[in-house]
């Protein structure tokens, strides 16, 4: 089994040194975490993800989650978890103070997800679910339900689910046939089967809050007759205590190919009593509220995942003795050399640790936005940064996700026959990662939102504001000699995706295939920019030093080597196929497939 | 679950209309093959794949094989699918007709192969691994060896094995600790512990032929040391009837990611009788008669999952609906249309196609190939086809296995969260096609093959006869309207390739980490090129028309435009790769992974 130790240096590096400029001075209310405290916050999140969460991961996978006769049970060890997870704070680490929550930033709080993901994916499902449900309801709900349910979901003695799937429609919510029907009381009933819904059943909470998508009789068709209701498992009394049970049951759970410790069930509401959130057919603003955090908290669990395997695979690759260097024997004291001397097992570490780096300092980036968006003083400034991270969120989802099935399946490779066994851990990342890739809006999905809504929206103002520090960074740095290497590529590669946006903004309009048939190689250009980008700033960063020692710096930069050699080159086969045109796709008839 | 059913058309089309120059006249001992028999063949083999293989598939799988007190079990079913299967001949079908085998050509045999691996790869690796038995005692046993063995192993009565990797070794044949001690009786006690070994022990059949590798007393240390044993685990009598157990025991199973219905075994020898097979020492080359089939065979594997997660995503794409065209309702009837309708969804498609449709080409090419190595008359000729098929087997083992991974894993993609669980049947196969790309040589050590032996083998032999073909092709059709948007980007291609080729046989005598920096990019780039070749011929062929229908040749045209426009242009980020040299990877430190 690989040993699970957060990235403290690459952490603190990305929070610190990398947007160091960003974050001078301090946001309005995040004053408070200097230095000290964050680390202290980091490292306990580091040791909690190493002493708890990762010895339950293999046990939890191996075991699942367990459905016997309409309850769940989660697998050994998990409700200890959770009982030390949730009273050390943790389930409400980034949430309002004033519901019993840390206000801990953003820009932190995604670090410790991260580690919470490497260490456990399937557990940090059951506290993550209950924080779109925080989310949705801080944002959307009545004061009542905010005083009722906030703080019960803060401290996680109550968890939370989005329920929007039904068997027939998945992405397209349009379709959703649950009903609500207004009660006498003023609540309403509930019916209908939803499907797919994470943590929608389990033993580790008291309650479960379920924001449930469902129609009211005067509905208009389509996504705009979609209304949001908060339906608890068990219906509190005045003073928060559960009461009578709701009329929602588990009518079972999937078995799948990974996430195995995480519950994915069949819910069944039989006229259960539901509470509207927000204003009647606003249910789809209120599921975004929910969704936009749940994508960016999706590109990082495959960052995470692919975090994991990489110090597997690392660990391995040093000690696992095979063969001879091409150049001769490094070990010639030994039988063979460490397989860390095959120039292929490199560039896979090498590839992994490209994608891995170049996620985080795309989520740092997202995250610190995030934290503008949320705090600044000055109005404008939190417009544009919320505009940039409604950019970035489809492009960190599918990226970061492609990104953790490429290199969780890399460290596998590096096992070889012994990461295809499941005892070493290694292929249950390559399964839990796949799910990633799927949820929360398939990455197809992800690319149509990037083309066919944020491209357009407000005549390319959100695109602008990502063109624009890029540009202004190319120019301010194209004569500079210390990033001579870098700077050039990452010219190219702009400028393609300058090109690729024009004609996916004019071909677009004249027909909207052209869009859709563009649109996945279109996010992957733009994602290579955008950590081409941020590398050319992290090779500055590590320039100029700083805290986390000399090799950290060297490596920071010839991982940047790697980057510019081997991984932004792919940006011309993806402009070539976006300049080719949608005729390949669109013009092959139905009937050939 | 999706049905599968084998794709004929494109196996004729592949068998007789693609090379329908190179077949024509027919081979030696090939002639009585004409249409009405390989029909019959192909589709006896098809209903065998669909009515008695695939039906086992997911329930095999669901099951596993169950070790208990030294026996294995396999699922249940597959006994008397393998008898079924063994009694109709299927086992021996390329086998010598001296030994009681079919003497079906390659060509037509890895059709067959690759309907088997479709339909449930667990199963067909029993007789696979038969197969690699059978080719090692046919080419190195005494003649005594061949009479008592072989008979048994083409009618499917026994199975064989190959027992090479051990816990502390793997790729690195070297490092073999299993010891081989002469008897007084002129056999061998086989003393030492093999891992990993498919079909090491189950219930499938009346005795197990294990082929092991192991060290002679007066072995020279190295893989020169290495010597090929026979080890019966019941050793037979003269007239063949098993006997006495031999002293080789199974320890226990893998339980891994996929292929569960496949034992994969630890075996114990403790003194057990082994008879040499060929010349002492000479292991590896034996082993190697075994092994480079075995490998041809695996990509087969990586093609046959790829076809079959296709045929399951095509179906679901026109079946489920959700959302609308990006153009207009296409569907307007219904709530909503066909998933199939959404451009990014026709791009999965038809990547798939496209990776399938060019590696079964390519999978033809070298069977055809192999069939002229074995029966052309002309000597010269025939060691010609020999050093094309040594020279495509290591990329067409890594080039489609990863193929059979990406695909299958657009499979999933393309049924969303229908894909992630298990019922769905998607999701196996991602978990059986990733051992692929890890078995009979990693994937990695394919691409090391491909540039430190093959290429540089005979001053470069080898690769003259894949550069001949192609550059005679270009020249001839440089002018033919036909082909434009097809001959100037493989020559494109082409060159990139060439380039590549002096680069690595220049730097990499130099310096020996330059090849293998450059090696998994350079059999990803000789690839592309190798299946562009395939393709203008697959267009040129499309265009003759033939049997197939006019809707089969539209398709092919139209998934070969997919292929040159959204495909081949990746040569470009290869040859970057390459031409960037090795310092990205060899400069960066040991200590900084």
């Amino acid at each position: 089994m690989p040993v699970y130790d957060a990235p403290l240096a690459d952490m603190r590096f990305v929070l610190r040194e990398l947007f160091a400029a960003e974050r001078t001075p301090p946001l309005p209310g995040s004053e408070e975490y200097g230095d000290e405290l964050v680390d202290a916050v980091l490292a306990a999140g580091a040791k909690l993800a190493r002493s708890v969460l990762a010895p339950l991961n293999r046990s939890g996978d191996e075991a699942g989650c367990r459905f016997d006769d309409g309850q769940v049970y989660t697998p050994q060890g998990f409700r200890d978890a959770y009982a030390r997870f949730a009273a050390d704070g943790w389930v409400g680490l980034a949430a309002d103070p004033e519901y019993g929550g840390q206000g801990v930033p953003q820009s932190i709080a995604v670090l410790v997800q991260e580690m919470f993901a490497s260490a456990n994916l399937s557990f940090s499902m059951y506290p993550g679910l209950t924080h779109g449900a925080y989310h949705a309801i801080h944002r959307w709900g009545s004061d009542a339900q905010r005083r009722m349910y906030l703080p019960r979901l803060v401290d996680g003695s109550w968890s939370g689910t989005m329920c929007l799937t039904e068997p027939h429609c998945g992405t397209d919510l349009g379709l959703i046939r649950t009903r609500a029907q207004p009660t006498p009381a003023g609540a309403h009933a509930i019916t209908g089967s939803k499907i797919f819904i994470s943590a929608g059943e389990h033993d580790l909470t008291r309650n479960i809050v379920h924001l449930v998508l469902a129609r009211l009789p005067d509905a208009p068709a389509g996504i705009k007759g979609i209304s949001m209701f908060l339906v608890p498992k068990f219906l509190p009394g005045e003073d928060g205590t559960p009461g009578a049970r709701n009329a929602v049951s588990c009518g079972g759970i999937e078995h799948k190919m990974g996430i195995r410790a995480s519950a994915t069930c069949q819910l069944h509401f039989d006229g259960a009593t539901g509470f509207l959130v927000g204003a009647p057919h606003k249910g789809m603003r209120a599921m975004f509220t929910m969704m936009n955090a749940a994508r960016l908290t999706v590109g990082v669990q495959g960052l995470a995942l692919a975090e994991a395997s990489y110090q597997g695979a690392a660990a391995y690759a040093r000690e696992r003795l095979q063969g001879r260097a091409p150049g001769g024997a490094v070990r010639p004291e030994a039988d063979a050399d460490p397989i860390l001397a095959h120039p292929d097992v490199r560039r896979m570490l090498l590839h992994m640790r490209a994608g891995i780096e170049g996620a985080r300092a795309l989520v740092g980036w997202a995250a610190h936005e995030l934290d503008v968006a949320e705090r600044h003083a000055d109005a404008a400034r939190r417009d544009a940064a919320q505009d940039l991270v409604s950019l970035l969120t489809p492009v960190i989802k599918a990226c970061l996700t492609d990104m953790g099935s490429e290199c969780t399946n890399l460290g596998v490779q590096i096992y070889g026959g012994h990461g295809y066994i499941r005892d070493n851990g290694m292929e249950q990342l390559v399964r839990d990662a796949r799910i990633c890739q799927i949820y929360e809006g398939t990455n197809g999905v992800q690319a149509m939102d990037l083309v066919a809504r944020k491209l357009p929206a407000h005549g390319g103002r959100l695109l602008r504001r990502f063109f624009h520090p890029i540009a202004d960074f190319l120019a301010a740095h194209a004569a500079d000699e210390s990033l001579v290497p870098f700077v050039g590529p990452l010219h190219k590669a702009f400028r393609r995706l300058q090109q690729a946006s024009a004609y996916i903004a004019q071909r677009g309009t004249e027909d909207a295939d052209e869009a859709g048939a563009a649109a996945s190689e279109y996010l992957r250009l733009f994602a290579l920019v955008a950590q081409g980008y941020l590398w050319c700033r992290a090779v500055q960063a590590a320039a100029r030093g700083g805290a986390q020692g000399e090799a950290f710096y060297r490596a920071k930069r010839g991982t940047a080597q790697f980057y510019f050699q081997r991984v932004l080159p792919q940006s011309g086969a993806l402009f070539a196929a976006i300049m080719g045109g949608a005729g390949a796709i669109t013009q092959y008839r139905d009937e050939d497939f």
